[in-house]
């Protein structure tokens, strides 16, 4: 198996694979792949007999100034580590493939879940992740989907899109996978200086801190502005550290809430920069009903 | 057989039908079937093993004011017709089925083929025609789907979505029908008057009267202008058509040409209003490579 570059040879594959009989999962990434995509892959793995992992930088999602050029790419590691947590194919194509010469037909969930959080400080972002992942599923077409909790609005938003279109299959949101130290394995943390580095887990030290802070018993511990400012304070501690976002908000939806009600998810979102370099993480809050 | 009503039944009817074995087309329709509908459905019978019909007034391609609550229904007729033309299955879903509490994704095509003709009038139309339609393609999963040249515009749009996002199906687009005196078959005839009726052979004549002259030798026998003229002419002669638009556009893309080129089809299309109702016909266009 090598790595297959255009539509007609994963689809020749495809048909030898005995689709017909069999399960397939597919993994959609940017390639760049750190322990957190791997966690996806043998999550595929142990669900479907078959497993596809798609390597495409897609460059509907980033906007003009973004980092679409300067992504870090590195097929030839993408594939042994594709191959070695449990892959079959590593589908890589060039984006003449997937944007056919004229295209023009875009997929977009619209509302809250795509205007807020990251949506509102990248405002094409997810109209270019929708239309792409609408594609690879069409061309693919999973019996299951995997994406990262790390970026929760993206799996929501998909999540959203496959049942408002009635798309014929399943989607898997995995855990966020975390260095050592609790910082969020993400292709762009390569771009950090070591100082950065270090103080980029005050991300997931803020969060950590409103999970404490939400269990405290204080008063105010299950409102949404104070917790905000627990999370906000944390990572404001840290010089280079410029916040662009610290939200809560309803964990399906992403309306606003202004309490942590019992029994309700809340998603607890941050996005930081570093220099150039914009970083996010999240966390799920909830109460238990008594 | 009787009448599918929900996406559930019509999942157990696919499983029960040997899919995997056999070749579906799909004839998505909003009902009142007239003969344009069922020499869909009897192509579809003639090239798959089965034959869906979707029912379905879809409501996210009618504007406020348009004739979504009037649009005319007849489900048994429907049913009867179906099932005579070759249907092995008429799928009728409530509104409720095709679009999920708090569904708020859509499917568009952009460009000049979507702003065009019925996408100036109507500029809501075709966002709701994609998104019903990618729906009942993810629901059928069919290998062909049907549609007429009746609606050109429709078509043309249909297949340019099925191909930006590499939805694996084909689509095959059938002639127009026509009544004995030449008017295209139209679910809408219905709401005209005897003298609406008469005076509505208007579209057909028109066109074919640019045909002619696209065929004359005249020296300006190319010239959109002129045929366009040609067109409207003969349609004002009429008292009772209001002319919404009388347009000659590239036969693919629907970008404005001067003139009909050698080799390439241009599409002539008009739409005309008799009282309230709003009636379209076109006819291809094209001269010989010589």
């Amino acid at each position: 198996m090598s790595i297959i570059k255009t539509i007609e040879e994963l689809e020749s594959w495809s048909a030898g694979a005995d689709r017909k009989n069999r399960t397939l999962g597919l993994v959609p990434t940017m390639g760049y792949l750190h322990e957190g995509h791997c966690s996806l892959i043998r999550a595929a793995k142990a669900e479907n007999d078959l497993v596809v992992v798609s390597v495409f930088v897609n460059p509907t999602q980033f906007a003009p100034g973004e980092d679409f050029e300067s992504y870090p790419r590195n097929i030839e590691r993408d594939y042994e580590l594709a191959i070695a947590a449990g892959a079959d194919v590593v589908f890589n194509p060039e984006v003449g493939e997937i944007y056919v010469p004229g295209s023009s037909t875009f997929v977009e969930v619209t509302g809250d879940i795509t205007k807020k959080l990251c949506g509102a400080s990248r405002p094409t972002h997810f109209k270019g992740v929708t239309t792409v992942v609408n594609i690879l599923f069409n061309i693919v077409r999973p019996d299951r989907a995997y994406f990262g909790q790390k970026d929760a609005q993206q799996a929501l938003i998909i999540k959203k899109m496959v049942r408002d279109l009635h798309m014929p299959l399943e989607v898997t949101v995995c855990p966020i996978v975390r260095e050592a130290d609790g910082l969020a394995m993400s292709s762009r943390n390569v771009y950090l200086s070591a100082e950065e580095r270090k103080q980029a887990v005050c991300l997931n030290c803020g969060l950590q801190k409103a999970w404490e802070y939400l269990n405290s018993g204080s008063d105010d511990s299950r409102s949404v502005r104070k917790l905000i400012e627990v999370i906000e304070n944390h990572i404001k501690g840290q010089d280079l550290a410029v916040i662009d976002y610290v939200r809560i908000l309803d964990g399906e939806t992403l309306e606003e809430i202004n309490g942590i009600e019992p029994g309700k998810a809340a998603l607890a979102a941050v996005a930081v920069r570093f220099g150039k370099t914009r970083l996010i993480d999240n966390r799920v809050l909830s109460v238990e009903v008594r």
